[in-house]
């Protein structure tokens, strides 16, 4: 059945097609996806993960509740580029059953499945990373048990999308940031911000290669980035669309898409004014602590873009 | 059997005096002790705490592990004025049987008894609040079902006994104690350090007497207090013996030991050099919100010895 | 000719009334008065300081302007307790001429006549401390030839009357005040908000006995503090009407009217979200620093009273 | 006679440079050279200053002592790549008489010459902008007499020299660098770290085009030089050399040196634990702030070689 993975999330349009990513390829097995808030109320963010599960007839991965609020209590709202419910407001979507959702907390699954497949784990977390960090509260030892740990968040020049120097799913829980990278002894790959709008989708690839495949899968994505990809093509004319979250699934779907990696001690800043939620990379050792993360620089947007396609049809 | 009982606290010797005087007590039912890092490592808290029980032939009290850290994962030791073990480093003790600590953890233990026990529950709050901060969120309704809680820490003039401006409790974990203040919704009451200072037992009292009291639970009073009391006395010259737990403990079980009160909005500075920790009182109303705790500001001294004295028959 | 003394201050009805305290004392020869921007704009504290003195028929004391923000730029408004122009918005006043307004700069008029009268003058801050600390940056070796250094500023128990935890003066300038109270070398007596709250003058005394004087100055005071009589005695209900500058200033004319006072080391907060500005008081050694300041605890009142009621003659 | 320039700096190795190049161009006409706590102690900055206008036997150009801690009164001290006394340690230079120093304050030389000289003096900044900083408090109208005012110091990308995430001036002086980034009124232009990196000068051209130049000023290059050059080259391997002071020269000297630059704004962040320092750039327009400084982004690097070459004849 190939990688058993944990998916972490704020469903989220991004997280959307990471998710679709993970669930439709052949070779990794999804154990559950958790959810916290994040781009969306976490009310929202449930009904999308389980809207986005419907949609590719995979019902059957159990989805998880988890944290309301950052570690602690701090709620950021996200500026609703991915619409008021976090997936672009489509009007024709119908209702989801909300039965389906598991009663026990995200952050008690993940120490559950854990211990039910010590060492066997992928996860891949794509929001604030509060369930993690409360997990390691009520389980010291979970991360021991992870195989290894993909995050899409954090940034390396110190540019922001949030703060004028802080990247969202940092920033909206910097605690849970700085505890995950500094107390959890799996192998962290991390896909920073900066390293996702390293590389792009042409406008052409998107529009006559991708949105336009004519399944469920394909009609879901071209409705849920409608206004996203407006408003990055014609308000901000960006010349490429990125979908982080989906570089980090596929980064940790097949490791060759990282094409250049760094390892590095890095941490969080948590007291700055600007800069809280920052990840701080000691690229200069004046910390004088070991690499505790192995940070992607560069990605291969044509295997990325392989995997996008691939997972529609 | 009167007022259920849940103690969560960081076993030391004022906590094992407030929970001999919980136990003892015939209106107070004590449902758990739940453990967490503080005076002392949690291993040596838990099993201060197991022998604390045992000690007054109350085994059957369910003791809980809780968390090992601060809510961020800062780790501050306590300066050993409770011995190296928490309890005054007593060499005669025999071993405890640690298979009597409780497999649950200790948030998750206060999640469900609130929820076996609805509206029913009296909480007493005598260490770093780290297990309530990761308990509401697990469950956000938690603190909804918590009758009362009770918390000796924090401070009201800004005088620290762990830095120059916190005390203790407060100081070792900020952020839970922060969420606390202004998370949870059942009525609360603090029992602040310089309140604990206002008023105190003569050594004449201590050592005349209280702990020449000649039973088991005497002789290990006697025995845990030895060095502190030798500390006190001869040492620093303090004229009076104060136990802040055991205060806090005897206003929980008799509202009239608090003889002065004030209802005020207070919360915890996060952010200082010097004032991380320090509890915030907003006394002249600058910050515009509603009081959400109740300080204690004087206490019944003897009324308090009393119940020292009568929990060692 | 007695004492010789500058007033560095932001004029202000406490500040009035210390420097007609001062100017009209026969023991002190009040070589200057340097403003600095706090309870008004700068424009407004000069002249303010130009009309007291023209009141007290001392226009011959030269008055400085000096620094129109605090150290680092910000600028923290009072809430118009001392009136919107500081000094009661009187509307019967005379225009003043500013001509009179000395053209050097308030810090360099201090380190010029410390050099002219080296170890000779006592200073009395009853502002923000930004003269001050702008002047120790000019010359290093200004502190050292100040006899003795009198503030009116600061806390102790970490009550405030600007923000929850922070005294006015300290908390507008906050890193100025740490300047000041780490690197002066002259010897620094500080009396410090609540010391000043301490005690106090019954409503009867000062309706009966002080602002009827009959006096130029009396008239003066009279129509000052009408709105802040007013405010103190039938808004916020306070049973004794106080001056803290005015206190300020007679510890500094006679020290024996300073009761009680300890040596302590003191710092300033400049982190804090609530307690940036609060003056730390290291009592119990924890910093393990030697005392650099002498904090006055409380003040004889009625030596105040009679210098308030004197200085009106 | 050309530009008349103010250089402010911290001499060091890279400012020696500077100030050659300065002081040899037919265009500029140096009018002093005010000097600042940075590199090496305020004396040792003062004598290597002296030193060097000696050697260009300019030794008419005045030089003004300043500030000898930071604005708040930390001293960070520079980890002596530039040698214990900030020039290399060089043995066999002979001593230099002090007593050509001025005797007034370098911000106090600021604020009397831009009076002389209103909106015509270039300011050039190489070291922790304290005396900018402390000028500004003394005459707020300095920076409206200043024509232009260009800065060595800050990051763009995060990345740090002193901490992980903060350049040296700009780290040792954060406030200062504040002050002057948000109060000064004139046009800045900011030579960042990472736009001095950006290129370099080969090691053959150092040593076989420029440090063998047989001139005093050649021979005096080589010598302070030795040290460093063999730390950049052989201990680190770094491919190129650089020498931040001196590009900023060369831009402040021909703008056309700057080949890419942005204008945004940008401010210092004070508060971080990793951060304090880092200069924040608002490039996403995320404070809702008109830019106040121009950013050079890159620089050429043959115009500057042409420049340190030409200066040594
Ligand atoms: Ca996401
Ligand atoms: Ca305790
Ligand atoms: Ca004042
Ligand atoms: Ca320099």
């Amino acid at each position: 059945m190939g990688t058993k993975m944990i998916i972490d999330c704020d469903t989220g349009i991004d997280d959307a097609q990471a998710i679709i990513m993970a669930v439709t390829h052949d070779n990794i097995d999804v154990k559950a996806v958790t959810c916290v808030n994040g781009n969306a109320s976490i009310d929202n963010v449930c009904r999308n993960t389980l809207r986005v599960l419907h949609t590719c007839q995979k019902s059957q991965v159990p989805v998880y509740k988890g944290c309301i609020t950052s570690l602690t209590g701090e709620v950021l709202m996200a500026q609703h580029v991915h619409g008021g419910d976090g997936l672009g407001d489509v009007k024709h979507f119908p209702e989801i059953d909300m039965t389906n959702l598991q009663k026990e907390h995200a952050s008690l699954a993940i120490i559950r499945l854990t211990n039910q497949y010590p060492g066997e784990i992928t996860m891949v977390a794509m929001g604030p990373l509060t369930n993690l960090a409360v997990a390691i509260r009520i389980d010291p030892d979970v991360s021991s048990r992870i195989k290894r740990l993909f995050i899409m968040g954090g940034n390396i020049e110190g540019k922001g999308n949030t703060s004028p120097a802080a990247e969202f799913n940092f920033r909206v829980d910097p605690e849970a940031a700085c505890i995950v990278l500094n107390e959890f002894r799996c192998p962290i790959t991390i896909i920073p911000w900066e390293a996702c709008l390293s590389a792009g989708f042409t406008w052409d690839w998107v529009e006559q290669k991708w949105i336009n495949t004519d399944t469920p899968k394909g009609n879901f994505i071209r409705d849920i980035t409608a206004t996203i990809r407006n408003f990055y093509k014609n308000d901000m004319r960006r010349s490429l669309y990125t979908s982080c979250d989906a570089v980090a699934m596929a980064v940790a779907i097949d490791y060759s898409v990282a094409t250049d990696t760094q390892d590095v001690y890095a941490t969080v800043e948590l007291a700055g004014t600007y800069t809280k939620g920052q990840m701080i990379c000691d690229w200069r050792k004046k910390l004088g602590k070991p690499p505790n993360v192995c940070v992607v620089l560069k990605y291969h947007h044509e295997k990325v873009q392989d995997l996008l396609k691939g997972m529609l049809m």
